[in-house]
């Protein structure tokens, strides 16, 4: 049987190469997606093609109001901050980070990774282009590892449970240039902080900016659909 | 001004004799409690009472979805166990387990605590009844607050973040006396697994055996309204 492992997938370019390095190192793979505000139903979208595309076993959707608590501007009523210099991004904690995002999200994922029996749960964080998030270093994940193996009945019993972090010191050009080498189709995929209705991203946000670069630099095609404007 | 703390609140006897050690620790108190499946809404009912008679600054019901995942009686349709006897609660890992709970709680209140610029989170678990749950250990607290600490702004700029498990080492009967003397009225409060949907107590499962049983050992009266049949 091969062996499951769950895997965080937003539908952007870091969690998608992350399935796809899922898949090339054989497990079966379990996407979890979160819908959190309305302003990210076009990523819960990009996500179902993504999973699909790379042959999830199972994906799920699991709705979460992180509005609940404020305190960033993917959450709440805040701008997103556009049109800033790649040299910019990275500098200090952004106004985009949520508070114990990923830590939520790992949570879920040790949830489901617990009933399927899973040992491993992959996630596409990358301390390079975004330092300025604190849950996206390797120490971080390795707290949440031990953490995990101290919360849980499958812990507890001896079937460790890890955290893999495949992308975690890889650029976004590098990022990209490994989806690609995977057969990534990166046309499914959704990025930046603020994409129209339809899907089409901004081009402007810290995301959107640290993207094309990554294309650019990887020397691979960048099949965003950008929005007018 | 006050410090501030997020205080875990199911309305139930431990949880609320955590708020008032909150509150006589001199805390200006944030409850937040956790809506997950039709089971429980008697039990959010129950907390929004406690909050409001220990002067919580503010109370935060936060629903989610646990049942997405499975894999327990407290979630999942699998009936709770009844008439055990107290020696044989504790033993092993119990069905009304809920993967990742605690994780999942815990998360959800390091982003509130973020938010509110707390560095203190009360959480009130106990390893002495409840030995099974691997989630209410002191060794996974500690794994938690240094997770924590790495996973957020403030950790990472300094202003640590701590963990209180002000129940961690006592007995039901113990956890019932403390409260008492706090002055709580644990007729607010509700406890077991599988209440009516009024609120009355089942009386039957592990929970409501346990909890009989610390009243009568703490030499309190039991103002635990139990279900008829």
């Amino acid at each position: 049987m091969m062996k499951r492992a769950v895997v965080l997938l937003s539908g952007g370019v870091d969690s998608t190469t992350t399935l796809a390095v899922a898949r090339q190192r054989g497990f079966q793979t379990y996407a979890l997606t979160f819908g959190y505000g309305q302003r990210h139903a076009a990523e819960v979208d990009a996500a179902r093609r993504v999973a699909q595309a790379l042959g999830a076993a199972r994906h799920k959707v699991v709705v979460i109001d992180l509005r609940a608590f404020g305190g960033s501007a993917l959450t709440a009523d805040i701008a997103v901050p556009k049109d800033r210099a790649a040299g910019d991004i990275g500098t200090g904690i952004p106004i985009t980070y949520v508070p114990a995002r990923n830590t939520i999200f790992l949570s879920y994922a040790l949830a489901w990774a617990e009933v399927l029996g899973a040992q491993d749960i992959l996630i596409g964080v990358s301390e390079i282009d975004y330092s300025g998030y604190p849950d996206c270093r390797p120490e971080y994940a390795g707290a949440c590892e031990r953490m995990a193996n101290l919360a849980t009945k499958a812990g507890v019993e001896g079937q460790k449970l890890k955290i893999h972090t495949p992308l975690i010191h890889l650029t976004k050009a590098e990022i990209i240039a490994q989806g690609a080498a995977l057969g990534v189709d990166f046309s499914l995929t959704l990025s930046g902080y603020d994409p129209s209705p339809d899907g089409a991203a901004c081009g402007r946000c810290d995301a959107c900016v640290l993207r094309r670069k990554g294309f650019e630099r990887a020397g691979v095609a960048d099949p965003t659909r950008y929005r007018a404007g």
